[in-house]
């Protein structure tokens, strides 16, 4: 896989779940992101920028393109083993990258466990929302799994409560979510797949006060997620 | 001005800040939409679906284009006059017509009286913005102001309690913020410009967990907007 940009580029250097292959910047530069590859033993190859232009994925380098092993997703057990409070995230059905790279990008500033999605409805780790996280996908465990159903049961078992957010649910200010917690959060057009709602402990809300009353998937996700840092104190 | 898309439309057909001037739609359409047209008044013409197509600003007009009056910003005083304990936005260089879009939208969920933006380094209300704000650009008002530095004055003139926005803080859920309101957000780059930081009256932080510690800044400005809604019930 490539991943571009200045960010993308720093963040999987210090990474655990990606490794850098090759750096490619640049002739010329040298600063922090250079420093952190040769301090990580990634072979650094200076090239011009016109080089970098042609091997850029969407043309937004910034000077910086690497070769990254494909994303590693986790298993939904090395998940609950990361806490002992697993704080747990499952996307039913997020299919714009844009979106999807947004909430990871919450989920890693929120301190999350593990993001589950499922293999079908939902885009995969691609270069796109990689970029989009800003590197945030180079710390966060994300657990590919073919039933979502089935890792919500894994979950339930585990002692973890697991919530839909939608729109017919309690106040999420009002729930206890300071324990064992997984959100369920579903895409923007269809929502969250019925059965999978109901394989849920429960269903939570926010307060929605317009005329319009649909949020963003990723800023819905972000603002039931900081409710349960809050929460968490 | 030239929207498209089902929710634009049927948002600016309900909308006291746009004016829709005629709909067009495709052959044979006769739902909410046409509808509320007929039951507002609105001149609709019925064309086949190619002459969408070219019509359509961006590609996406899901059988729904129409000629709206520009988008109508407000004064300072209206949003101070819409409220007894006004929740106002401040924008300070949000470049990305999808970022302010969706902070629209989020500040339409959460019952904010206007967003003020300034005149540079900030995009204005444009067919995208409206667009990805999924209707909400009609429910919300908007000023657009020369100086931002004098609109915070203003704002504190008429006692409104002014926060920005950013990584140095204090705690948000940690401060008062049930009064009359105002929150300062930065774009993505740059974020709050120094003199504007300066004249808040304090600066507000999410708690960040991860390494990587930035939002993107719709999903930021959510979580805020959410945080002053839960402290005001």
């Amino acid at each position: 896989m490539r991943i571009e940009g200045r960010n993308s580029v720093f963040e999987a250097l210090r990474s655990d779940n990606v490794t850098v292959n090759t750096l490619f910047c640049e002739k010329g530069t040298a600063n922090s992101v250079t420093a952190l590859a040769r301090q990580t033993g990634v072979k650094i190859s200076f090239v011009d920028r016109a080089v970098l232009d042609k091997m850029s994925p969407e043309g937004k380098h910034q000077g910086y393109v690497a070769d990254v092993t494909d994303f590693e997703y986790c298993q939904v057990e090395d998940i609950l083993a990361a806490s002992k409070q697993p704080f747990v995230v499952v996307l039913d059905g997020i299919n714009d990258p844009h979106n999807f790279g947004s909430i990871i990008r919450a989920c890693e500033c929120a301190g999350v466990d593990g993001v589950i999605i499922g293999k079908n409805r939902q885009v995969a780790v691609t270069d796109t929302v990689v970029r989009v996280s800003a590197g945030a996908c180079a710390h966060v465990r994300v657990a590919r799994v073919t039933n979502i159903n089935n890792a919500i049961r894994q979950l339930q078992d585990a002692g973890v409560w697991v919530y839909a957010l939608d729109m017919d649910g309690q106040d999420i200010t009002k729930v206890n979510l300071s324990g064992s917690v997984a959100l369920v959060v579903g895409g923007e057009g269809e929502g969250i797949a019925p059965l999978t709602k109901k394989s849920c402990d429960g269903v939570v809300s926010l307060k929605l006060k317009g005329k319009v009353n649909s949020l963003n998937a990723s800023v819905a996700c972000g603002i039931a997620l900081y409710e349960v840092v809050r929460q968490r104190g």
